[in-house]
């Protein structure tokens, strides 16, 4: 609410036009109702391409395909993720063009205008063939949101020659997304050697003291790397997003 | 050993200036310099774009400013964190132009050859008063870094006009750190205002069930703002280095 | 026990109508002996309109529906919470007029004379869209316990102007249940814009570091509006009696 | 600046007693005012019914004052919590008829106009003496705000007949707020007896295995008596606020 | 190894029949030399009337019968804990008089002479119907240890008249096992009331927050009433061997 | 006021030594009085067979003397734990032959009539001399309860010999305490040897993963030793108010 | 990188045959370049017998034969873990002088030339039966590295002389593995009886607050023995690598 | 008593050089001796070829002296660990030739025969210098119990050149010792790299979700570097034991 409304309300109040009970409501209302940057926050979904991603934990097939229909409308593609088979089926049955990836649970349906390249290469890695099914995950949404990749697998601590050999890889990408399950340490050392942004994504990869991710979490919030960042457990979308947010800045 | 001051010794091997023996000693003293009870990294400023930063916490004020002497020596500044109050008192005696942040914890003194400035402005949030001391920690790495800063104190969701309101200022930011105790919504309101990189840094501010910072660090990590990046409790510094990895992309 | 009674147990004992013993026994037991409150405990269930609530996890089939039939044999109907599907089923089957709920699991016999109606509406509020199974069942008790009822839903923080878009609404509730997973956000941003009670109920739907609702959780019982009230995780029931109890107060 | 101070403020423009320009330089205020340090919330009072308490936590003393005398001059007087002693000792160095409790560690200066008075009474309940910081946190809070209260101190269940040989007063509050440490037991058996809302307060208070409050905290979230809230461990002033949303619905 | 076997071992050596090497490998072995204790160990198994208990969990149907034909060899009966289906159905189509309690997940062979009676009766008693399948446990183990038993069902403190208008039989108990999930308050209620020995159990029953039985384990250690014991989540088993050990002390 | 002495005034109205009205008045101050800061529960003597204990922790030293006069002058004498060093020094300075022990911090002052003595000796054992202080309230409560008591201390399992040569002491116990810190493993230890009741104390002694007695307490709950119960973490009174009511059963 | 390599690196700076910014590229990665000790790595993978173990958790049964071909090719066997029963079908189908051992979920193809025997025997000693399986994988490890292994089985605490009867045989070991689930005390007692080096491996059995493993996993990492050594929950495989590293020291 | 003074008295027993009466005297004393609140385990020297070392933490300074005299008196010297400063000055005081650590809390008195030095070298290895005082306490055991020890200082991953330009160090070790806090991931790193037996200790360095050391503690478990094992927390003391006893296998 501007000060020109705030002075015309008053004025209004002044010459009676309105009683001071009306304007009093009105007030107690107003910083949200100033709010018109709403709009302009959908306009930026439209702007950079990607719409809301469907999140398809909890969701019945049903709900998933009806708002996967409602996107598609709108936006002429869309992302899923985290789908059950059923779910990745009946969207494969419903949209022609689309790009199902088993291991990663995802659908995509790339829209007709692409979103916009990044500036520079994600590089996605990996601890261990166990943690697959997140850098899946973390590769579709980064290729969805315009970002090229590169990877790196099955490059954990445990034989640290596996990394250093393929340092110059590591020093070529303008994002790094180090994904570990177990001791997390891959994030650790990867992050004492490349000075670009390096996203951590712990995994529910490990015996029983791994408490489902637990440990690589923390681990990874400890890094003795200095300015590591971390999302949450076997959360390959929110990385990508994140280094995505990075890639356009 | 900054990269620019390598830079600068092997242009003068190039040119004559000096001979390649002289350089040699002074390079052989990298990467590392080994006192009794600390390796320091000096290659560190090499790799990532600044020296080695010196942690404060279970330290002896006597090490922390041998240590400090040791990189000041080779680098012509330092930065210091998590410091004791004599500690900070016994650097501010031994370093002439140090500047000395008291609700930071921080003392730094400024280099010779100021760091290369970042791309953007670093926005720095925090949900209240109490939450300072952490804003501090981040202002102080993030100006040492080279980043330009800009700040928004005490705009926390239980009065979410007052982020709303400066909206325009949080949109001017090519990054936000969103420092937030309790429930840390903070860090996913912006997430989901912004476009930009947010990085999250819980606080343990808060009541009996805030358990130290559990709390802010669980709800960051479980964002429904896609995208957010989470580092330790409290860590301020680290949050700014984040920031400045990507500033510096 | 009044004074009088005892007066009247010791002039027994003084007359030797008992002995000292068996009075002993008798003033021992007392504090309990006064208490014929449970039976006035068991006359505001009738007046409430509501008797006690099957609770069906770890209770097999045949006790829900021995305890369904002893219920509405004295009241006339019941209400069943956390139905496995076969329970449900054997429910429909033996009560002809009853209302089944899947995705709430719920099952609700309405009684003869419908509960009286409290003052105002009940707000029910999900974050998104897999926060629906606990918004069912939070209805479906309002509902029965004669509250009227009005529903947000997906109006997550993510995208904030979802909400304060439908703010006119939030405004016109006499109580709100803000449901929400991962971060809890919701619950806090809401407990920011109205003035009428909130209860929070934090729900099971989230990435691995959400730990089954623990992040909501947390989140919810240390949120930076003030005056927010907390349930147990997935507990749309338990909110739903506590709106209700305010709204009949 | 409180939603009867607003009332009065447009009924004089109505009246023609003040203008509109001088009316909008007061509004102009409000919504927040910026200290370097703090961005206040004066409209909150308009939004929630009263104005933004200072929690005392992690705040210099200088800030709290210097945070108390602006609110005190737009609304008259102010509610602090958590306070050190010496902080304490500065309001009431500074405040006239600040009103000072030492176990509940809050200052109060009452404003001209009271709040207005709730609907009835709350019960401020508490299992033992060890509770009281909390009772007395949430008893300053409960009349700041505009609520009677009543209290029974030391009525645990250890030794139930003292709770329920004061039944009747129980019965006569509109609201219970009960807290307990240990066990939290008496929030259950509270709940069980009465109709009215129940809000939980668990406490830091018991031997090892409490962890700081953790055990009644989650005995409360699972009580088995239906439509119980909770808040955090030892928050008497957010039991008090919800307390007062419920009494002035 | 007495004071007299260490002279003669001395003797020995003295007079070379054995040498200093041999003495001092039986010295530094023989603070278990000397302990035959485990026979006798096995002595008050045998007049006990139980020997070691078949705990079903994690052995193989197959282990299970062999272990139980070994034990019934010995003693003429037995008792198994924490059966599978089939493991008790292969153990009913093995052995004749054996008694299988599906509920409580047992099988009990009793032997030819039963165990001897204990002094009082042990109380069973449950907060709700949930809770069945630990009470069965605790009933069939109690029984086969020779104790008298006696049940109060459903009698959670949510209702506390139900618990309170049975006090007469409370009061009968020698021993009173108290089994509850949730809030586990039912045991502090009780140990209130009683002056007898009372074991609480928690079980695994409630909502999400009850973290599989931790919040009633919690609430059960905490409990107001001094002197309560308690047993592991579920323990039904170790309940009544406890009472047991008390019942026959 | 003790069980006996409320016989006692019975029989001193059976004989006439004192009129009913006399007897009524002493009565009618049961069951509990009010101070404004505590309810004592002077009827738990009738009911338990010893007066209210008072818990010193979060009480300050005024409420303790206050509510110890009270009890001291309905039952003689009293029973205090959890003493600061100032709140057992003013107990000493007003109460005659109070007996202070400043390791257990427990102050007892002993009635005129002496508890009843148990049926048998209560032994309490510790695993360190770190231990101390919990057997200490555990001796000093169990001996104000009426029960012979016995010691062993420091014979952990880390030399099983030590317990292993005191094996007939501990036969000749009626019930054990088994008090240990770290891995708790003593408990086990001793369950497997005894057949009477043993109650485990786990204490907050222990390396950094020891979490302030969690260890122990988890262990303790897990023996695989059957029957064994634990009390809280430290909780050498509750320990011995256990074993109390089995030696009074 | 050798002093050598270094001083040529400038001269040839000085001579201009590599420009300054070559060089600079080249120093700055360095550290890493001097690692040739990868391939030394590879060599003793080699040396010892025992080649990359293959984790089955995670993976596909085709990606587990694919990496079994691999390593079978280059070393003549491999050993694999944590399968699958399709895994191991698929193995056995694919490999035919395979041994697959179904409790302890291993498949073990034997090289041409077995690894070299260490110098003592491995004593691997469970509490239970139900901990057969971990130590079944802990059995096949220690093999297929070349360990002599011994076993005792079901020796817990709970019954101490089935251990004690057996402590030749324990003395005779090098090195004990000590398995053990519910209070994991069997470690401990081992701890005390031997001097040689006890690998300590708890397991998820166990009820309620066992915790999958967390209690017995607390308990060791707190034994009151000095010198034990812990792995992680279930980690049978772990143990054995440890012991083999120990014996062929 | 160590298994050589045992040896000697014996051997002086078979040469008649005293009578086997004063052999048994001396003898008699053993295994262990009563003091009020310790019973010393003298007889652990023989097991185990080290007396028992005191853990300073909970015992007051007269325990602790009285301990270590009783213990020098027997066996010559002593170990003692977690040292208050008053403790260590009252030994220092005591005893003559002691050697006090006040970094890492001990104090040495060496006996008069030497400890038996074990085959290799421990390496001590820490991440940084707040890690310094495990490192301490494990040297001083190490050295104690016979260990020839080497070190690495403040090598963490964070620049993991420090560590492989030390390579050839680390690989002259017999056992490693890796001391790290915050992410723990040196362990792994180390395990990676060497052959020989290591040995994790997780440190309560770090920021404030390294809970005091569970972040390496986890992390240390699940290392991704096969066959290492962990001991407790801040536990220098232990990981030297148990490399004590790996060294003189």
């Amino acid at each position: 609410m501007t000060r020109e409304r705030v002075r015309s309300l008053l004025t209004r109040v002044a010459d009676g036009t309105i009683s001071p009970d009306l304007a009093l409501d009105d007030l107690a209302k107003e910083p949200f109702e100033s709010l018109e940057f709403a709009t302009i926050d959908h306009h930026r979904a439209l702007r950079q391409g990607f719409p809301e991603v469907i999140y398809g934990e909890g969701k019945t097939t049903e709900q998933i395909v009806a708002i996967a229909e409602r996107i598609a409308e709108r936006h002429g593609g869309f992302l899923a993720t985290r789908l059950r088979e059923d779910a990745a089926a009946a969207l494969a049955g419903r949209f022609h063009d689309i790009e199902i990836n088993a291991l990663g649970r995802t659908a995509h349906l790339p829209g007709a205008t692409p979103a916009p390249v990044g500036r520079g290469t994600v590089m996605i890695v990996t601890a261990g063939t166990s943690d697959l099914p997140v850098a899946e995950e973390a590769c579709v949404t980064a290729i969805a949101l315009g970002n090229p990749i590169a990877r790196l697998n099955d490059v954990g601590v445990a034989g640290i020659h596996r990394l250093l050999a393929r340092r110059d890889q590591l020093f070529s990408a303008s994002i790094v997304i180090a994904i570990a399950g177990m001791d997390g340490a891959l994030a650790s050392v990867i992050g004492g050697l490349v000075r670009v942004p390096v996203i951590a994504v712990p995994t529910s990869v490990g015996y029983g003291a791994a408490f489902e991710g637990l440990a690589p979490l923390l681990a990874m919030l400890n890094s003795c790397a200095a300015g590591i960042t971390v999302v949450n457990i076997d959360n390959g979308f929110g990385a990508a997003v994140a280094a995505s947010r990075i890639n356009h800045n």
